[in-house]
Parts: structure tokens; C-alpha cells; sequence
């Protein structure tokens, strides 16, 4: 899918939103994880099943609702191998159930081994006369830290418009001034980021005048969203850092143009576990988790709507 | 291990190099993938075995040679979740045969998702009653561009002189200027990024004088290691792309103390896929990689003497 497709299902479910899936034992609900262990014991694969169950229902829960989720690799690396196992079905059946799929990865590395993370993530693994992909996505966040020897093997992916990329620019966390915002020239360094962002992506726009390399710019920041807006006006944003950390809907109309087109935001703790916030003790999880999602797109539509 | 650890090992092999374990279709010989095909049929299970079968033979021919390893998580990671349990056994096996272990996944994420990283690679997974360590490691390669937030939650792990984080300050590759060599203030990036490394790791110095919080800075950019060298006396430096990025024994000189210590420079393909520069067909791939690795030292030595 390209940044085209992501603009088409935020235009017909009239929702610029993208659903974090960030499983954890701080989001998902005790019961699935009690459950999962009464099957499997005290494991790792307890863990990891429970993950996948809650990912699983959340994903046919939001269909029709939310056009597009990111799959926060992090929460499943973390469980090792049986972890990472489930976070290929959970990808896979994102992509099945007709989202638009970011594996939120945030990996960043010097040209040959950024060569093996594209193919892995974008194209084919070989293994003798077999070939594979492991990683079901349409987009991946990275880190343009190491420049663009980093960035280069994933862009003809881009260039077909087969794939996106998603470069962290302003990041919404706190203390993302310390290296973002150092002053350079008459620039900040996030806005070189994204200068960068825009050289690397050149030429490569949709049909809906957006471009396949995307940035990642914080919710958090609303100023930064309206400067980098009006300065790249073919640049989409995706803007995490709604809700649990913050960012309001208020905040991030900045990041739309006048069509509410260019731009998704993202948010994971406070859908996911909005069960949370109530009384009860998860079961109703999923429920929690559409009325989340359902409040999120109508705050952002009093501030952005969608044509 | 501290870096301590790491420094006493060094200073007992008279050898500051490490290893890095990147296997490939590119580094790893023919025989051992069509071998592991010929068991598990054209499957990305094949090449994890021979992926692991590769990384368990080197690390069994470097004892005594080599003090350190690093491995690289994005090589696995292409495999999928067959990949990850692989490198979680070649993990654990480098700990097992007294390697000080870099995990080399240059990540960096927002403050709660540093924390689920910093507890699965130096904590502990709680399943239920058990837990579980899926990574094992001593360090591991850090990307800093989102600040204090995403480097915090591995600090405790770091003041208790157990593990060690080696922070992206200058990489190896050509276009890491594009980035880290804006000019901020009196200031280059990586410059800024080395104080905030300094700062990070305050008050954090193990008993050979150096920091537990360590910085990444490329062998092709010998001035740059002379001037931080001097700069920051306290700094722990590993040093990627000596030998196949162009990195040189006299160029890394300038990363040491007079005493050889502060530093390790490593170097990945030109040891570990020696056998490619010869006319074998690879099936001699341990022995060549053991003279790599003890031309390496050598090389190293002219310009560098441990104490």
C-alpha cells in the first residue's frame, strides 16, 4: 500500500487516526493473561499469546472505525522469539482485516545492515528457492540519525509506491529538545531532520500530493506542526503523542491542510487501555477500547474534518 | 559485567577488538546453509540454524583471542522469530564461554517503551511466577536522538556497575555528517550528543576510571576520536568500521589512553567473512576468521599498547 492508500481509508472512514497497538502487562486486561497461563504455565508464550489475543480482538473491534494502526515492535521484542512470532500473525492479520500497517521499529543503521532491515520489512528473505516476508507492514518508523546511508535501501520500496517510511523528526516526548531542538544555523536540528525528509523523498509524491517518506512530528508540539506544515506542504505527519501523553485535538489540527488530508494521528495507551480509566477489571476491554477510539475521531473532527 | 569487566578483559588478551556476529546470506558460507536446507527444507528456520551453527563455531574459535563480541540483532531479526531465538541461544552461549556481550540494535524509543526495552535486555520478564531474561547481554547500542527520556530507564541497570549502554555519538558510515555534523552554537552535533552522554552517565565510573554509559564513534573519523578522547577522559569508546568500512589501526590510536585503555574497536565482515577474500569455497571459514582476528590485534598493536 502507499501513503495514497493510507489518505483513501482516512477519507472514507472520515477518521485521521492510527491505533497504537502497545500490549504490555501494564494494557492488557489480568484475565487474558491469567487465561494464557492456565494454558501454557508461567511462560514467555503465556505472555505472548495474551498479547495476540488482545491485538486480535482489538483489530476486528476498530474495523470500519480506524483506517490505519501501528504495531510498537518494542512490546513484543520483548518477550524473545515466541513474542516476535506473534507480532508476525498480529501484522498479518492487521494487513488481512485491510488496514494500513506501521511497524513502529525506530531502528536506525549504517547502509548494509539497513539494506538486510529493508528487505526484511519490505521485500523478500530468501531462504534457498524460497522466499518469505517476515514482516507484514506498509510503513516503518525510522531513525535518520546516521543520515542517509540509512535511509537509502529502503526507497525504491518508497519510489514504487509499494511502501512508506516514517522518519522521526520532533519526536512528542519531553526531552526530545535535547538534540531535536539544538539550535543549527539558522535552523533547529529537527527542521534539518526534516529537510532531509523532503530531500530523500523528492519526487516520490502520491497521488493525493503527499509524499511516500513520511515524518513523524509529536502531537505535543503544536507550534512545530504548523511551521513544518506550511513549510513542506507535500509532507505527511505522523503525529503520536495523543492522549496519554498529551497532545490534543486542538493541538495537532496544525499538522492537516485544508482538507484534512496529510496527516494521521496516533494513539496507543489511552485507547487500548481505556478499560483502565473505569471501574471494571478489563473484561469489557474491547468495548472500552472502540468508545476510546470513537471520542478520539470526534474530538478530532471538531477541529479537522476530513473531505 | 561492568566496564570494568570489559576493560580487565582487554587488558588480559592485550587485544582491544571486538567481534561483531552480523550472519548473512552475504557472511555466512555456502555449505552451512545448504546443509541446514538439506535438514529443515527451504525455511527461514534453515538459515537461523545456520546462522547460529556459524555464530557457535566462531565464538568457540575467538576464545582467548577475543575479549568482546557484538551481535547484531537486525540479522536475526530479518529471520523472523526463528531469527530471535537463535540469537537469543548465541546470546547466551558468548555469555556462557566469558565474551563481554554487545547487543547491537541501536534503538531508542519514548520514555515507556525505553522501559520495556531496558527491563527485557537487562531486567527480568515476569510471567506469572517466573521470569525470564530473553536477551543476554552486558551493553547495548542506543540511538539518543529522542534524548534523556529514552536513555533513563536503562540508567539504574548502569549505576549498579552491571551493564553498559554505548550511545550513538559519531557513526562509521559516510553520510553520518548529514546529521551529526550540523553546527550547533560552538558545537557540532555528535559533540552535543557526546555531552549529553557525559551527562547521562555522571557520577557512573567503574574502578578503571571509565563511564558504565559509553559512546559509539567510527573508526573512519580519526580527528573526531582524538578530539573526544581528550575532551572526555572519562569516556568509554567503542569504535565500529575498522577493516571492510575503511577504519585503520593508526586512525583508532587516537581513541585510547596512554595506557590503551578506554576504547574497543570492532570490526564484523572483514573477520567473519575472511573466507570471501580467499579462493576457498568457505568451508574453511573458522580458520580464516581466526587469522583475521589475530591479524586485527597485531595491526591494532603497532599503534595501540595495552597495559
Amino acid at each position: 500500500m502507499s501513503i495514497d492508500v493510507l489518505q483513501e481509508k482516512i477519507r472514507k472512514t472520515k477518521n485521521p487516526s492510527m491505533v497504537g497497538l502497545d500490549p504490555s502487562l501494564e494494557t492488557v486486561p489480568p484475565h487474558l493473561i491469567q487465561a494464557a497461563i492456565a494454558k501454557n504455565g508461567h511462560t514467555l508464550e503465556a505472555l505472548a499469546e495474551a498479547y495476540e489475543t488482545f491485538c486480535a480482538q482489538l483489530l476486528r473491534a476498530f474495523k470500519g472505525i480506524v483506517p490505519a494502526v501501528k504495531v510498537q515492535s518494542a512490546c513484543f521484542d520483548a518477550l524473545g522469539a515466541p513474542g516476535v512470532a506473534a507480532m508476525q500473525r498480529v501484522l498479518q492479520q492487521a494487513q488481512k482485516l485491510g488496514y494500513y500497517v506501521v511497524l513502529d521499529s525506530m531502528r536506525g543503521d549504517v547502509g548494509v545492515i539497513a539494506a538486510l532491515c529493508a528487505q526484511s520489512l519490505f521485500g523478500q528473505v530468501q531462504a534457498g528457492e524460497e522466499t518469505f516476508q517476515p514482516y507484514a507492514c506498509d510503513g516503518v518508523t525510522l531513525n535518520g540519525y546516521l543520515g542517509g546511508d540509512s535511509i537509502a535501501p529502503f526507497l525504491p520500496y518508497c519510489e514504487k509506491g509499494k511502501k512508506n517510511l516514517f522518519i522521526l523528526v520532533k519526536t512528542s516526548n519531553r526531552t526530545s529538545t535535547e538534540v531535536q531542538d539544538l539550535l543549527s544555523g539558522g535552523r533547529l536540528v529537527h527542521t534539518a531532520m526534516a529537510d532531509l525528509v523532503n530531500r530523500w523523498g523528492a519526487g516520490m509524491h502520491g497521488k493525493c500530493g503527499y509524499c511516500q517518506v513520511a515524518a513523524v512530528v509529536g502531537a505535543t508540539y503544536p507550534n512545530i506542526l504548523k511551521t513544518l506544515r506550511s513549510k513542506y506542504p507535500g509532507m505527511f505527519f505522523l503525529v503520536p503523542g495523543y492522549g496519554a501523553q498529551g497532545g490534543t485535538a486542538k493541538g495537532v489540527a496544525g499538522a492537516f491542510d485544508r482538507f484534512g488530508h496529510g496527516a494521521v494521528v496516533s494513539a496507543s495507551r489511552s485507547i487500548i487501555a481505556a478499560w483502565k480509566k473505569t471501574e471494571t477489571d478489563g473484561r469489557d476491554y474491547v468495548e472500552q477500547a472502540i468508545a476510546a477510539a470513537e471520542k478520539m475521531k470526534k474530538d478530532l473532527a471538531k477541529y479537522t474534518t476530513v473531505m
